[in-house]
């Protein structure tokens, strides 16, 4: 039953990943062409620098000119691990517009363009599959979209960046500050040089657009998902996290409305309860928590990074998208048929944890709570220490939304008793 | 693009889970179409006891003819949810022959007949899907299938029995004996009145036989896999774990020989240690925890059973098999083409955790290590403890095959100086 003729890859990109994906295709050869029902044959592999050794890729398979690759017309599927925009986006329009299927791992292209780049498949009856675009070799797009496809999605709730878990499980074991922690994980190379794009969140904004997308069966691009970076959260964050049972986590959350008719993406540290399954992922690792109507509660835990980890999911994807070409058909494409708004961060609703430096005088509390009470809102906790007439109040809020939340902390900041806001957290996962 | 014929589903079984797979059929239609392509439209409901009243389902669909709703010539898809071997397995086979594709959530025959029935499949060019038929809700089969199809799984370990997991924690968490805690699961509804098939690890060994099918590409049947059952754990066992810093756990484990030339595939209670991810699945929780060459360490959690959860399963392989309907193909079918051996228990190579009952007397323990030695076990720790001419004698062994292991207690058991042996624990996830 097995095609002889074999299946022809192009891969673009040949660093941490695209490395592996080639070793694999030559060692895994007889499991895959198995898989498939065909060979799979590594027919190209464009690379920047061609003077680098690349141990076992024949040298006449490697090229500079990734377009010409692309443009041969005997490539059955582009497998792209290049990253970022251009050329990437170039590189994969033109792959369809040849006939070829695509796997890509680029999470940065997919949350800004794919809409855009499912339509260019579409056009061309390919298939556009990008499983290691979000949380590495965790397979959770093709979970999200097909085994949940009879379900409704409410809430995605994920540690979908292993740097910054790192950095925040280091504080947390260790009581370490950021700057502490952000040093260790650099010099144990989990962090890059410029870790902006890990610590200021966009990374994580960028697979929380592509989860929302997929979860919700609706449109979200990068620009919609509200994003905060972890580089402010402090030792006395995670000590008031502690008094509460709680951990902090940057967190990637994309939640429906509860009447249904929007949606919201954003990434923010928070408070989780130590219960809470997402609380004991540590190290690098990444996790996500999936709330549905009908199958509850779902997590999916794996290593959300790396060459081997991000290179079995593009293979993966590779041997679906093979197998639906030998059977003359395309898999999923986009599902955005629910066409629902994508609400800003004030229409968010959820609880907060909030330490105020407070005059250590009597009614500083009963003008503090009169505040909470005139925008809206409801206090669940609050706690006063007072040390050498200063004194801090912890508050803890019921569920509000982040403008009234705002709202109160502005006028709170107006106060002539209050010194001082020390800390605005959300508290998630309950 | 939407076609406007419906697919028609036969529905077989209409209890706990056919009758959420009926209610959400109605009151998702729209999104179910829309992520099909097509309307899918319920055609009948096969039930034992039609005087049953059915909320939400037309008396007109309702029929106690199954096979003559099977045999309609009309049905695009039949879902099976009845379970047990008879009559679920004429009627999967006489679905296929007319024409049908299945989605199923018979774990017990897809474990003893899951060879014919792809077969039959594939005659007909027609999909068997059984998502549902592992640990719920939780998406296992997929992932392994596909997310996976370009990796090498070399184990997974699991915990698929919610009644026995929620049994288990309970003496875990307030240090009640077996009975206590089977009796309060069976007030709660988590355990059936007969516990036989979760308690003895029945219903566990026919997941372990698919997941290891699926996950090493060859073929394992229910009577492949070594059982045990959990009733024989005890209070004591609780208090050995945890001076391990382990729990207990009913696991399913499947494992490559490391040689990679033959599997094995068991269920029986094992300590964990309690920072593996698997110890802290709490109550009915399920969760199944996967190590691959390329991806690493992954795991998977949800609930592993409930109607609807489990609905929600069959409802993701009800979506995919329609698509592939409407696309004139079908999914991957089974994958056997490794056609390992299946080895039996004495192959096994763990860890165990063994006590024993001694006299309290010089060279006890030398007569002891001997044994061990004399079998190739080695040694990792002993703990000795006297009380009254009595004492007992704690080992725990490096990795030794499961038959080394045994001729070592049989061997013990010979001594004067054992008294008895407590208990032999293996120890996993380490």
């Amino acid at each position: 039953m097995m095609r002889t003729r074999p299946l022809k890859v192009a891969l673009l990109g040949c660093g941490v990943v695209g490395s592996e994906v080639a070793r694999i295709m030559t060692t895994h050869a007889d499991d895959l062409a198995a898989r498939i029902g065909a060979p799979v044959e590594l027919a190209g592999v464009a690379v920047r620098r061609p003077s680098k050794v690349r141990e076992g890729i024949p040298a006449e398979l490697v090229t500079t000119d990734a377009t010409a690759l692309v443009k041969r017309g005997d490539i059955d599927v582009v497998v792209e691990v290049i990253g970022g925009i251009e050329p990437a986006r170039s590189l994969i329009t033109t792959a369809f517009e040849y006939g070829a299927s695509v796997v890509s791992a680029n999470k940065a292209l997919l949350a800004q363009d794919g809409a855009a780049l499912h339509a260019a498949a579409e056009d061309h009856d390919a298939d556009l599959y990008y499983e290691a675009a979000v949380a590495g070799a965790i397979p959770l797009i093709r979970p999200l979209r097909e085994s949940l496809a009879g379900d409704k999605v409410n809430r995605v709730l994920g540690i979908v960046n292993g740097t910054t878990n790192f950095i925040l499980d280091k504080m947390d074991s260790t009581g370490a500050g950021y700057q502490e922690a952000l040093d260790e994980a650099t010099a144990l190379g989990y962090a890059e040089a410029d870790p902006t794009a890990d610590v200021e969140g966009f990374d994580a904004a960028a697979k929380a657009a592509i989860l929302a997308g997929i979860a919700f069966h609706t449109r979200v691009r990068l620009d919609d998902v509200y994003r905060e970076g972890m580089t402010e959260v402090t030792a006395a964050d995670f000590a008031s996290a502690k008094e509460m049972g709680c951990t902090i986590k940057l967190l990637a959350i994309c939640e429906r409305a509860e009447d249904g008719a929007s949606v919201t993406a954003r990434v923010h540290p928070a408070m989780i309860p130590l219960t809470h399954p997402l609380a004991s992922v540590r190290g690098a690792y990444n996790a996500v928590f999936v709330e549905s109507d009908a199958s509850g509660q779902l997590m999916f835990y794996g290593p959300g990074a790396g060459g081997a980890p991000t290179a079995s999911a593009v293979l993966g994807d590779l041997v679906a998208v093979c197998r639906n070409r030998l059977n003359g058909a395309t898999g999923p494409g986009e599902s955005a048929y629910a066409a629902l708004p994508v609400s800003g961060m004030g229409d968010v609703v959820t609880r907060y944890h909030i330490s105020l430096d407070v005059a250590d005088k009597p009614g500083v509390l009963a003008q503090v709570a009169t505040v909470f009470a005139e925008h809206g809102v409801s206090i669940d906790t609050v706690r006063q220490q007072g040390k050498d007439g200063e004194a801090s109040l912890v508050v803890v809020t019921h569920r509000a939304s982040d403008a009234a939340l705002s709202g109160t902390v502005e006028a709170l900041r107006k106060l002539d008793t209050v010194r001082g806001v020390a800390s605005i957290m959300r508290v998630e996962g309950e």
